[in-house]
This record gives structure tokens, C-alpha cells and sequence, in this order.
């Protein structure tokens, strides 16, 4: 009883899901749907242009930051009012 | 100058490829082009069935590794010869 090793030339998105298979389904097994939903924070200049932000997920409740950015010079800063 | 914050009810990829945006700039800057490629290793059963694998990426040339799955019954075992 052996595995057999692939690499595919050209990695896709249904590779992806094929390694994460087993690991979702033993999550699901020790602790129940962990509820992943995707999470961005934005940050918009005075000009409109899209200037960085947050990028993370949440899981069994929990928010994983996976990217954040914040230029330069707007660090130590403040937001504007909503 | 301030920034306006937007937290969007349904994050996309193009919100991600916003907040990547500025981290991809500095470090091309730094470093020059990260030359980033997915990489995957897939396993398959006797049956064919996929069943766990890595998947990662290369960036400036190191291996990210992902995800990493492998079933527990072929643990320790060895692979099929190609």
C-alpha cells in the first residue's frame, strides 16, 4: 500500500483543494464547521485611489490577518470620520 | 490628509489584490521581482484518489510551504517508485 507522488507543471486551484481535503474534513471532525469567511478593511485616500488595508479571514470565530498594509505616511496617523 | 476606512460586506479578490498591492510594490522595490510560483505535490491512492499533499510557492526563490497533508495510515510509510 503506496502512495503515488504528482507535481503538476502548472499548480490549479482543484490541486489546492484536493491537499486541503483532508485537512478540512479532520477540522470538521475534532471541532465542527469552522465558519471561514474572508475579511478586508480598506483604506482609501483623499483621491479615491485604494491605498492598502487588511486581509484575513475569520475561523472558528477567530481572525487570522493574513496581509497589512498601511503607506508610509499615513502611519501614526488618523482616519477620517465615517 | 486623512484615510477613509470601508470594510465591504463580501471582500473580493480584487479588495485583496488592493491591499497586496502596496506590499508587492515595496518589495519589488527592495528586491526586484519575487519570481512567485505555486508549487504542489499531490498524493494519490492505489484507487487514484487524491488524498493530501503540499501545496506552497516559491518566492525569491524559497519554498512556502501552505499546506502540508498526509493521511494517517501512509505515515511513515515510503511511495510508490515513478
Amino acid at each position: 500500500m503506496a502512495l503515488r507522488l504528482t507535481i503538476p507543471e502548472s499548480p490549479s486551484e482543484t490541486d489546492r483543494d484536493a491537499v486541503i481535503a483532508p485537512l478540512r474534513a479532520y477540522n470538521i471532525r475534532q471541532a465542527g464547521d469552522p465558519r471561514i469567511r474572508p475579511v478586508a478593511i480598506l483604506l482609501t485616500d483623499e483621491g479615491g485611489d485604494h491605498v492598502g488595508g487588511l486581509w484575513g479571514k475569520l475561523v472558528y470565530d477567530w481572525l487570522f490577518v493574513e496581509l497589512l498594509a498601511v503607506p508610509e505616511e499615513y502611519r501614526g496617523g488618523t482616519t477620517a470620520p465615517p
